[in-house]
């Protein structure tokens, strides 16, 4: 687990969503989802960036394999 | 949009999950598509809690929420 993604954000995104009260558990629950779903989408985009011929990732990459990794 | 999620730890994400080198625009990226999602998982997860009667959300409804989400 990567844990670059901190609660205060998550809370206040989830806040901003429309919630009401917002607990601390739901606050991590969300980091560690989208940690989860940020890491394949890094991924996917390092095999695109690879079979581009290019050693740097770039916001191409990304944006095609979050959609690839959303659409699964 | 929302605007929570910072770039550095995107990048740091993304170096982790194997990248030779990342460029500054794929961690705007990938932070931009997080929070996309995370609002989305964030109004689910809402829905989940005020259909229980709830007004916290709790790290169940976010885990459902992100398992429907990412299902779609």
């Amino acid at each position: 687990m990567v844990k670059e993604i901190k609660v205060a954000p998550m809370h206040k995104l989830i806040k901003r969503a429309g919630a009401s009260r917002v607990s601390e558990e739901s606050a991590i629950a969300l980091g560690k989802a989208l940690e989860e779903i940020g890491v394949k989408v890094a991924r996917e985009a390092i095999d695109f960036a690879e079979h581009a011929g290019r050693k740097t990732v770039k916001a191409r990459d990304i944006e095609i394999a979050a959609q690839k990794v959303m659409a699964r």
